[in-house]
This record gives C-alpha cells, sequence and structure tokens, in this order.
C-alpha cells in the first residue's frame, strides 16, 4: 500500500490493514491512495454521516445526496479517473424512507448527471440517524497516484480554499454563511472534467483531492512520495469571497479541490488555457523538497515544519 | 435495469432510478440485479446497522464485521464471481474507535480470508451507532444474472434454509438460539467456492443470493424473467437442526444460500459428488412455469400464489 500520513484516524486504518490478507493479483493499487485501481477500473467508497459530516438543519435533502456524492466522485478526479458511476447504501430513520430519501436520491442523480455517470445500484435501510455511503467507480488507464512527487517539483491547487470550512465555522455558531461559503460546503463541485485536462496535457506526478484539509491532505503526498513538501503561505488562494481565514484554507477540508505536483514550468504553460476553460484559478503554492512532512514557508522567509491536524469534524 | 420483484422496498428503489441518468457504455449489467458489471468486474454493496440488522448483544465485534463481509461476498456468489477483495465503510460511536472496530474488521479480514479476496480500501468515521458498508468487488467473465429462468427449469437451493431467521426468533424473545443456530447467522457463509462450481459444470440459466427470505427473493428470479416459480413446500430443506420452522425457511432471510434455476436433470446429476464436495445439501425445490409470480405447492398438491412478505428486519 502507499504510505500514509500521521495522525490517529490513518493509525486505525494502519492497523486494518496489518490484518488483512494479500491482494489478489489483479488490484494495481491497493489501499493507501485516493481510489483502489483493479484493472482500468477505479473505485473509491465514501460515507457521510448525520451529525458528523452534515446536520439536517444546515442541509436538505437535495444537498445531503449531492455532497455525498461529489466527495466520492472526488476521489475518481484525484486519479485522472472518467466517471462511470455511483453505488448509493442509504441508511435513514423510518419516517424519512419515502420522500425524503426520493430527494436525497435527486440530489445524488443530479450530481451524477453533471460530472458524468449514472446510478449503478445500491441498498435501502433503516438506521437513526441518516447515513449515505457512495462507492464510485470510474475508468481509469493510467492513474496519477500520490507517490509520485519529486524533489523540484511544484505544488499546485485548483479553486480557492476553505470556503467549506467558513460555512461549517458560521453554521456551528448559529450564524448564517454567505452564499458562497454555502454553496461550497452545500453543493461542492468535484474536479473531474479538471483532472482529466490536465492529465491529458502535462505529465501530472501525484494528486490528491482536498476532503480532510491542505496540511493532512498534502502530507499524504509527501509520505508515499518520500519526500518533504513546502508550502508557501504568501500564495495560498485564501477563498476570502466565503469567507475564509487562512486557518480554513490550510486546516478546512471540504472544498473538494485538487492539489497536484509537476515539473516546473509545465503547469504555468497552461494556467491561462486551464482558467479560461474552467472559469477556476490553478495556483501554485509550494514546492517538493528532500526530506519528509509538510513545511510552511511564512511571510518573513522562514520556513517550519507543520504539526499536521486535519481538519476535525464536529461532534454534536 | 433488471425487473425488479414486488414490495415497499422495491418500490423506493424504483423511484430512486428513475430520475437516473443513462448508463454509461462501459456498463454490462446496471441495477435491479445482485451486483453491477462493468467489464469483467461484479461490484455491489451491502450495509449493515447496529439495531437493524443485528445488535451488540447478539454479536461480537468478530461476528459483525465476519457476516457484513459473508453478505456482500453472497452477492457475488450469486452472479458465480470469483471475489478480488472488500472496501468497508465503518461508522462507529467514538469509544469504539480502537479496539472494538480492529475487531470488527478481522472479523472482515477472516471471512475474506477464508472465501477469497481482501481487504481493498475503505473509510472510517464516527457515528451514534455502528454501520458496516461494505462494497465487494468480484471477477466475473460469463456472470449469471436473475433473468434466464424458462419455463420447465427447476428450482434448486444449497444447504438448509431458515437457521439465521430462528436465531433471530430466540434473540428476539431473549431465548438463547442452538448453537446451529447462531452460527448460522452470525457466520454465514457465502456460497462462493459452490457458485464457481456449480458454474464450472453446468448451465446455470439464473441465480440469487438467500438474504431477504426464499420467497421474496424468488420473485426477484421470477419478475426479471417474466416467468413463475412453482415452490413444493413438501421439498424444502427446512434447517431443523437450528430449530427453524417452514415459516423461517420461507420468510427468514440472511442464510445467504443460493437459489438458482437450472435445466431438468442437469443438477441431479451432480448431486452426490457437489455433497461430497461442500458438505452441504443442493435440494430441488420448485419448477419455473409460465405465468408471474411465486406459487406455492402444499402438500394437498393444491398451489396458491404466495403473498409476497420478505424477511421484515426487527426494529428496536
Amino acid at each position: 500500500m502507499s504510505k500514509l500520513g500521521g495522525g490517529p484516524e490513518f493509525d486505525l486504518i494502519r492497523s486494518f490493514l496489518a490484518d488483512a490478507p494479500p491482494l489478489h493479483s489483479s488490484v494495481r493499487v491497493g489501499p493507501g491512495d485516493d481510489c483502489t485501481i483493479i484493472g482500468n477500473l477505479a473505485i473509491s467508497t465514501d460515507a457521510s454521516v448525520e451529525g458528523v459530516h452534515f446536520r439536517r438543519d444546515w442541509l436538505d435533502a437535495f444537498a445531503i445526496g449531492w455532497r455525498a456524492s461529489a466527495a466520492a466522485l472526488s476521489d475518481l478526479a484525484a486519479v485522472a479517473a472518467e466517471p462511470i458511476g455511483v453505488m448509493v447504501s442509504l441508511a435513514l430513520p423510518e419516517p424519512d424512507r419515502a420522500d425524503f430519501a426520493r430527494n436525497v436520491m435527486r440530489g445524488v442523480a443530479e450530481c451524477v448527471k453533471s460530472f458524468g455517470g449514472s446510478l449503478l445500484g445500491g441498498d435501502t435501510t433503516s438506521a437513526p440517524v441518516l447515513v449515505i455511503d457512495v462507492a464510485v467507480v470510474g475508468r481509469v488507464v493510467d492513474p496519477v497516484l500520490r507517490n509520485g512527487a519529486r524533489a523540484g517539483d511544484e505544488i499546485w491547487v485548483t479553486g480557492r480554499l476553505g470556503g467549506a470550512a467558513a460555512a461549517i465555522s458560521c453554521l456551528q455558531n448559529n450564524d448564517s454563511p454567505n452564499a458562497a461559503a454555502l454553496e461550497r460546503y452545500a453543493t461542492p463541485r468535484p474536479r473531474t472534467r479538471e483532472a482529466l485536462w490536465l492529465k491529458a496535457r502535462v505529465e501530472v506526478h501525484a494528486m490528491i483531492d482536498l476532503s480532510d484539509g491542505l496540511f493532512g491532505d498534502v502530507s499524504h503526498i509527501a509520505a508515499a512520495s518520500g519526500c518533504a513538501i513546502e508550502i508557501d503561505s504568501e500564495l495560498l488562494p485564501v477563498d476570502r469571497q466565503s469567507g475564509a481565514t487562512y486557518e480554513h484554507a490550510v486546516a478546512g477540508g471540504d472544498d473538494y479541490e485538487l492539489c497536484f505536483a509537476a515539473a516546473p514550468g509545465a503547469i504555468e504553460a497552461l494556467r491561462e488555457e486551464f482558467e479560461r476553460s474552467f472559469g477556476i484559478e490553478v495556483t501554485r503554492i509550494g514546492a517538493v523538497r528532500g526530506g519528509e512532512g509538510v513545511h510552511e514557508r511564512r511571510a518573513d522567509g522562514s520556513v517550519a515544519p507543520v504539526t499536521l491536524r486535519g481538519y476535525q469534524h464536529f461532534r454534536d
């Protein structure tokens, strides 16, 4: 498996894998990347739990379905796979098992329709709280993994960061997020087309989607690639329009932007065309160095290792 | 999609699919069968929820993991696919996120090791109750679907029926199930090898695994194949050793045996070898006729349509 970054979540996953039987010969990429890859198919699952990833007074049924699907599709984008579809396990309280469930699944269907793929199957059952687990399947011949970054590469991100975290901060304080922030949280847009576009034009050495927070996610690229990553705090595209702070941008998750490593100059040559094609920015935020871990270059030129902390999901 | 049998669960799934975008061209078998089939891969998901599919005073952590994996692997067996592995989404209360979670995953790993495949990935998150959703991936070149039964075929089942339901009945009444019944419920054995063995020797026209109850599950074969299925009540292999009743055998689920249609005489010729190879029976229980729905032939020779009712999961 690819080496994962630090943190208790990943210690737990490492302990699970210690007990697992060896991989089947058809498995090209096993646990530890954004997707498992078998033959030309990329597969991933992503579970969202009421009270952990969302609250019903924050998101309506449609957004719950959209957001869960977008999170799963984002894992496909991270390896530059083309979506084929999703399978949805929907567990929810008995009284919700008609209109509410149907609206959740409309959100799933709309999201999948927007980014490619269909509804491939699923399962519905009752449960005390709503849990939606989306398994996503895509086609990929030559996947971009987390382990290909090399010293000298540049680190880039799509879009702007921290908007979803800014929305969650507001909601937790019983404030109303602005429309831009709420959209970032409720109906995030997986960067499916952006990933395929980049992959078709340039050799992307390593890529991940930003679901747990920039510093935590980037640490997986560093660990898998056996290198250090330096993020330049001055360069970060903080999503100010959504009210995001620097803290939201580096530690908040749920933006589902892409972060990737590429050779010096390779992306700059495409930047304008990318931004014209997709209406979002692509920004160089750092570089790959020898060593290990994630380091932050501050405005005063000092560089310090980052104490990893991903975005902590709120608790009820 | 394959036509599904009746019932509110399936009405809900039909409503979800009505909103879904068209299938990607690589999808050979879409929703409505035991697995979705894309290229040579069969994929399915199966969610188990605490308080719905199991209770913690009934099953220990190991059995919770085993049972959830067995249920998912059983979907692969139903299309005669060879397991490649499982991806597990595990949502559970915060205090359980160390030893308990690890024991659940040991159950997953042991089950997968016993029937082929590995742990391909997954996701862990907190939740108010334990939810384990297992996505399973297998290899299949020539799948057995639900839609190939034809008038004149015989209907067969592997093993004996009703043991898991007998265990659940006891547990619900605060009685202790006998060891045989408890084993059937807690650590069911997906009929992976049996399915591959049969498929290699005889043309199996249609197959399903028995997860919701014989009558309900058989109704899906009837609906998908556009035929009627007659079950002979005298022939049913009721799992008396587990204390199962006829009612448990026809309406109880969770046995994860296989039910399939084959040409007259085809299975009888292999029956002894099958039973010697696997140590379980294979029993002819009925026949495929023209018409629709499921019909029950009683001891007195009368035949009556079955009012469909799958196994109703208990509620807290």
